[in-house]
């Protein structure tokens, strides 16, 4: 088969999206270049729009109208500004939130310490965690980070520096399987695990 | 959580492409406008370059450059004018010339019949596939739709509908397993399936 640029960039750049292999990427391409344009150009306003009225909360980071910063769930007076749920991406938030049992504030680390992928302390939001850890009527930050070794990692690392700020550290309990992702779990399982947290 | 309509929209749209979920879909979106917009500005050149460079082939239905059309596999003089090989969807092209084995013509009928689905005969590439059976040197047209009951439908409906052509009409044979589809068949099954084709 001949080989087409432009539809081999548009398989690469594809393929860099969450679950997405070469062969699904290809079969996305052929399908958004087959509908005479029509799925194709929807997805490109999609894409402008969201690109142009979406961004992160420079609080919590969590998404956000880019007219909303701070988001609602930082501005929120009926939430409790005494507890700190951490996690490590903005996606997690959303479904905490759907679990609906959590009412205290938020904070994206946007990532994990992973020394395999390069990402260390200063490419994560850890500054401005200790500094709003340290603000006050904080009382407790729970770190949701995920359950496997990475992801404990970054729990361990965060107890030892918010222990300055004198706050009460726990960490998501009983709930989610062991090496699993907070991501596959349920609402059910998510309310479990806030009210299970434990001291660490 | 708060709804946040350009983020609903992205959604909706990634998720009408093939085997994405709601949730792949929100991932997606959410990849996609976590990296400070990288990604998502290369995606939507990516697409944009793709939909101005890259068209369908008016003669066979497949993926060519638009400054090429007809396609170069339809203008390469050493592919041989005598067999017509009929597929539904013009990855299934690129899928056969991976398998190396088929040097004769294509013609994709962009779909199949599917009473379900809505589509009929005048929703094909059929009438243009009609014509090119009649032109001169054309002795066999081989129906490689897939073996399945829409699949086979298409396969009969085109068998009678090519007779008055006079050309011999073959259906792909031993190979690929019956009940699953061309694209998940590799190369040495599809050749397979082209040496064992038989007449219908």
């Amino acid at each position: 088969m001949m080989v087409l640029e432009p539809f081999e960039r548009l398989v690469k750049v594809l393929g860099r999206l969450p679950g997405v292999g070469k062969r699904s990427a290809e079969r996305m391409a052929r399908r958004l270049l087959r509908s005479s344009g029509g799925l194709l150009k929807e997805l490109v306003l999609a894409l402008q729009e969201a690109d142009r009225a979406l961004g992160s909360c420079s609080r919590c980071g969590s998404l956000t109208a880019r007219a909303e910063d701070p988001c609602r769930l930082c501005t929120d007076p009926r939430r409790d500004d005494a507890i700190l749920c951490v996690v490590e991406d903005p996606a997690d938030i959303a479904l905490l939130e759907s679990a609906g049992l959590f009412r205290g504030r938020y904070h994206a680390l946007m990532g994990r310490l992973s020394p395999q992928r390069g990402e260390g302390v200063n490419d994560l939001r850890i500054e401005s965690l200790l500094k709003r850890a340290r603000e006050p009527g904080v009382k407790e930050v729970i770190l949701a980070t995920n359950p496997d070794v990475e992801g404990d990692a970054t729990a361990s690392f965060l107890r030892e520096a918010l222990a300055p700020a004198g706050v009460i550290v726990t960490r998501l309990g009983l709930g989610i399987p062991a090496g699993s992702g907070i991501a596959y779990a349920d609402a059910a399982t998510l309310s479990r695990a806030l009210e299970g947290r434990r001291r660490i």
